[in-house]
C-alpha cells in the first residue's frame, strides 16, 4: 500500500428538508433494528437526502397500536426495546384484528411510509397484503420485507402502486438487504434465463453445524440462540422460506408469477447427519439449494438439498452467508455473494427502500 | 424440476416513442459492437422503453467523421465493419485533430447521445475529456467506456453534467457492462470501507495460460488472437488498466480523487512461467489483485501480483472473468463476480447508460 489521498468532505446539504411520519407495523428484530438504524443514521439522512422523519406510529397484533403524528418519543427515556405499548393511551381495548384498522393507525399517525415487517404466511400472503393495500390507498409508501405479498399479489400490489402513486418497495426479502431487484433494475432490456443459489440462513447454518458434529436438533438450538432461526423455524427447514424468496425472484424478475405449489420443496428433515458428514467428508457438502430455469417460454423450479462439488462456489457458502448465480443473454454467469451480513443487512434493505422512495 | 408456470407477455408498449440521434466516437470493438446490439435490440428499445434512435454519427481520429442527422444507412448494403469512411462525402480533407472538430460533428449530426470508446490514455485522460466537454456543453448525454476522465476529471465531468442537463455515465469502465456504479447508486447512506479484486482480464488470461506451459509471450498471443488484449499490451500487462479502474472505483465509489501515481502498481512483467506454474502447483496461483482501504480518511491502493490461498474465491477466477469483493459498513463482504462476460458485455453497459439517461 502506497502513497495516500485525503477524504473530501461528502455532498454538501441540500437546502429543503422533507419530514416523513413513519409508521412501522410489525415489531420483532427487523422493524426494532430498523428504527435503531433510522436513529443512528438521523444527521446523514439529513445532510445527505434532505430526509427528516418521526416514528409516528408502532404497531403489532400482539400489542396492539400507537401513534402520534408529531412523533413518539425514542430518543429519551423511552426505551424501544423493553417499551410496553399495552400503556399506550390510544391503545385499542381488546383491539379487533390488526388488518382491519391498519387504515385508522396510519390515519392516526399521519403515516407516509409503512415498513411492513409481519411474519411469512406461506399459504395466503395475509394479512400483510391487506396491510401493503391499506397503506397505498392511503398514499403511504409500502416498504415490506416480508415474501407473502410478493409470492401471492405481486403483480396486484404493483399496479395498486401505480395508479395510486407512493411505491411498493420489498428489497428485504431476498438476501437480507442486497440490492436484488435494485439491481435488476439498472439491468434494462436483460434477459434472466435461470438462477441458482443458496437464500436461506437457517438451514445453511444448521448444515454447517452438522458437518462440525453436531446432531440436528443442537444444530436448530444453535442457529436459534445466534438470532437467525425463529423460535419456529419449520418455515426454514422445510424449505418455505427458501421456496417465496425464489417465487419472488422468479415473479419479479422473470416477469412470471408463480405459486408455491409449482416449485418441487424438498427441505433438510430427512438429511441424517451421518449423511451430512460423509457428503463433506467427500468434499461435496450438503446445501439447500434454489433454482429455477425459464426454457421455452415456461418456468421449472426447485428447493432441494444438493451435494456441491468444491469447484462450485455455492459449496463454500458457510453460515449466514447466501448467494446467487443469474444466466443472462448478456452476462453468462453474473454472481452475488453476501458473506456473514452484519446485524442491519435487513434493515439496512428497508432503510435504502425508504430513500429510493422519496429521493427523486 | 417440477411444475411450470407459463410466461405473460412483457410490460405493454407505451405509447410515445422519442427518437435519439446517436454519436459513436472511436470504432474499434466496443462501438462496433455497441451498433450491432442496438439493431438487435431495436424492438425491443421500442416497446418495452420508448426509444427509438438513429446512427446519425461516426468518428475516429484515423477516420474523420461522418454524419446524418436523418440517420447513416446500416441496415441495408452497407457493411458495418468493411464500411469505408474516406469516401464519406463530409469527411474533412485531411481532418484536424478530431478533438477540436468533435462539436462540429456532434451538431452537424444533431446528437442527442455521444458513445465515447476512444483509446485510454492514463497520463491525462484526453482527448477523450474534450470528448465529454463537448458532448455536454453540445446538450447531448455523454456515455464512455473510457476510464481516463473518470481518473483525471470525474468531479468536473459530473459537475459539468448536473450543471448543464444531460447525463455523464461510465458504467462501461469497470468489469464491462456489470452495473458496478448504479449498483451502488442503489446502496444510499452506505460507507465502502475496502474493496479487491481481479479487474484485468489480459493478465488473467496470459497468467492462466502460463499455468498452462505457455512462455509469457506465445500467453499474450493467444490473448490477443482470443481479441481480449489490445495489439500494445502494456497497459494490461504493466497493470496501468487494473489501476486505472481501481482509480475510477475509488474516485466515484469512495469519493476520494485519487491520482494513478498515488497507486503502488507492478504489473505481471517479472513474473516467470517458472514462478507463475510452481505458484500453481502449490494451490497459491498468482492473480493481479487490485486493493483498496479508506482508514482514518486516508485511502491507500495497490495493483500488484499476488498469490492467493485455494479459499479465497479470487482463486478460482479464471479467463476473462472477473471479481470484486466490497467491504461495507452493512454489508462486511459483498461480491460481485462475472464469469466468461460474453461478447456484448461492455457494449451492453453503454446500451445501459443509454436507457439510464433517457427513460425517467
Amino acid at each position: 500500500m502506497a502513497l495516500a489521498a485525503e477524504v473530501r468532505k461528502a455532498t454538501p446539504s441540500r437546502h429543503t428538508i422533507r419530514t416523513y411520519n413513519l409508521c412501522f407495523l410489525g415489531f420483532g428484530n427487523v422493524n426494532r433494528t430498523l428504527v435503531e438504524l433510522l436513529l443512528e443514521r438521523e444527521a446523514e439522512l439529513r445532510d445527505r437526502y434532505g430526509i427528516a422523519f418521526r416514528i409516528a406510529g408502532i404497531a403489532s397484533r400482539r400489542l396492539g397500536w400507537i401513534a402520534d403524528p408529531n412523533g413518539l418519543d425514542f430518543r429519551g427515556a423511552v426505551d424501544l426495546k423493553g417499551h410496553d405499548f399495552s400503556r399506550a393511551a390510544n391503545r385499542p381495548q381488546n383491539s379487533p384484528a390488526l388488518a382491519g384498522s391498519v387504515k385508522d393507525w396510519l390515519s392516526a399517525a399521519r403515516g407516509n411510509v409503512l415498513f411492513e415487517a409481519t411474519s411469512l404466511n406461506v399459504e395466503t400472503g395475509q394479512p400483510a397484503i391487506d396491510h401493503i393495500r391499506a397503506a397505498l390507498n392511503n398514499g403511504a409508501h409500502a416498504i415490506t420485507a416480508n415474501k407473502g405479498p410478493i409470492v401471492h399479489a405481486y403483480r396486484e400490489l404493483r399496479d395498486l402502486a401505480a395508479a395510486r402513486g407512493p411505491r411498493f418497495l420489498f428489497e428485504s426479502t431476498v438476501m437480507d438487504g442486497v440490492p436484488i431487484f435494485s439491481l435488476f433494475d439498472q439491468l434494462p432490456a436483460i434477459h434472466l434465463h435461470g438462477f441458482h443459489g443458496i437464500l436461506n440462513s437457517t438451514t445453511n447454518v444448521i448444515l454447517g453445524e452438522m458437518e462440525n458434529g453436531l446432531t440436528f436438533d443442537e444444530a436448530l438450538k444453535k442457529a436459534q440462540a445466534l438470532g437467525i432461526a425463529e423460535t419456529d423455524a419449520a418455515h426454514d427447514i422445510d424449505g418455505w422460506d427458501a421456496a417465496a424468496k425464489t417465487a419472488a425472484l422468479i415473479t419479479v424478475l422473470m416477469d412470471v408469477p408463480i405459486k408455491l405449489d409449482q416449485i418441487e420443496r424438498e427441505g433438510i428433515r430427512n438429511l441424517s447427519a451421518e449423511a451430512v458428514r460423509a457428503a463433506r467428508k467427500e468434499d461435496r457438502p450438503y446445501k439447500l439449494v434454489c433454482r429455477a430455469k425459464k426454457e421455452d417460454n415456461k418456468v421449472t423450479a426447485s428447493v432441494r438439498p444438493e451435494q456441491i462439488p468444491l469447484a462450485d462456489p455455492m459449496a463454500k457458502i458457510s453460515g449466514s452467508s447466501s448467494y446467487i448465480y443469474f444466466e443472462t443473454d448478456i452476462f453468462p454467469g453474473l454472481a452475488i455473494t453476501e458473506e456473514n451480513p452484519g446485524l442491519y443487512a435487513t434493515a439496512y434493505g428497508m432503510l435504502a427502500d425508504f430513500i429510493r422512495a422519496v429521493v427523486p
